[in-house]
């Protein structure tokens, strides 16, 4: 039997990084995932990611600590900054205060020195760019601009033992067509969380950005939610 | 008095990056210096970034705390891999075991969460592409990268309130050239730390890389290095 080749996955516990895991493991790849401790208000994503890591045998989960300092200002970091609730997001246009600074950019180079270490070519982030809340740093363009600047950074890249590939496979996906290809693939996103503000025991508010996405990517596929709701 | 403009400037406490601190604040800017603790062997050098930090008056001097997880398999974080010493630079054409991995794109992957989080545009770091180990994420097509992705990922640069530019004012010099303009600027250099394995006090081994390379820039200026030698 070949050898597997090793994939970093960021992995958060919410829907879209559970999917994109599922999906690197249908792609063959032997997984290694990555999650990130950073003062996030919603600490119960933390057990998400553990549950669907061993769900979907990762043989590596990597949960690194984030020095909070730099991230604040943004209502994930900051229990002075409310989560927006109800927003209509057909008509929404600015980035809303859930952003967090250059939050992708730190998670893509921690998985840029672990993939590294481990030899991998594969990085999988689960990015999306159509039913989403508007960040910079889930559009294809800065996708792309990280891959250049990665293939620059390494060691490996530049002495050609690594070509680096971020994979954003949700990309150009909608919240309904996630969902549809996480249940095709039997993901349990009973296990999930992706609540921006979520109860101690991990119950999702049903309010804010992300709950309103992802009810009604469950909706479109004929469906409830099987994640807890308050 | 009009405003001055913010500037993050990384901040090791060696002899480069204190001549970038140099530089930026001679160029008019307010400084916000960006130190990390990443299990690093020299950690003198961090006790060195606080004395520059202080000297040069910077407003702010955040010291990050990087998990080393991710970061092994070098000289430099792993106490198992030797730091090799006497190496001929003129003729070496590898890069060394002294290389970390990613180090400079997680380093400056903070420095733009910062720099967002404090309205600032301007990056400084102490990169330099001809007296140095040959790491690739030193050289200018690297910086360009990093540059063009950062313009692409904040919530400030997609909005048009932020314009970043990662400033590499050593890169096209020698280390002859980097300790004159110091000189000139009145950095004390005796305050220090390039060793990649000084001793519990800050001596210099005075044989590894960085040992030869600054000893050499001094001697090129016609001095002694100010700093402590075993």
């Amino acid at each position: 039997m070949p050898t597997q080749a090793e994939a970093v996955v960021l992995l958060s516990g919410g829907l879209d990084s559970s999917t994109t895991l599922a999906i690197a493991k249908a792609e063959g790849f032997a997984l290694n995932a990555l999650t990130f401790r950073y003062g996030q208000r919603h600490e119960v994503e933390l057990q998400a990611a553990a549950r669907v890591a061993k769900a979907l045998g990762v043989q590596r989960h990597l949960v690194v600590q984030i020095d909070p300092a730099v991230l604040q200002g943004s209502a994930l970091t900051d229990a002075h900054i409310a989560v927006p609730k109800d927003r209509d997001l057909d008509t929404a246009s600015d980035i809303p205060v859930t952003y967090v600074p250059a939050r992708n950019t730190i998670f893509l180079s921690y998985a840029l020195a672990w993939a590294e270490t481990l030899g991998a070519q594969d990085l999988f982030i689960g990015v999306n760019a159509l039913d989403y809340s508007g960040y910079p740093d889930c559009r294809p363009e800065y996708i792309d601009a990280f891959q250049r600047m990665a293939n620059l950074a390494t060691k490996a890249a530049v002495e050609g033992r690594q070509r680096l590939r971020i994979h954003a496979p949700l990309i150009e996906l909608t919240k309904a067509q996630i969902v549809a290809k996480g249940l095709a693939l039997g993901v349990d996103y009973g296990m999930t969380v992706t609540c921006y503000e979520p109860d101690a025991a991990g119950a999702a508010c049903g309010h804010c950005d992300a709950c309103q996405l992802r009810i009604a990517g469950f909706r479109a596929n004929g469906m409830e939610d099987p994640a807890p709701y308050v």
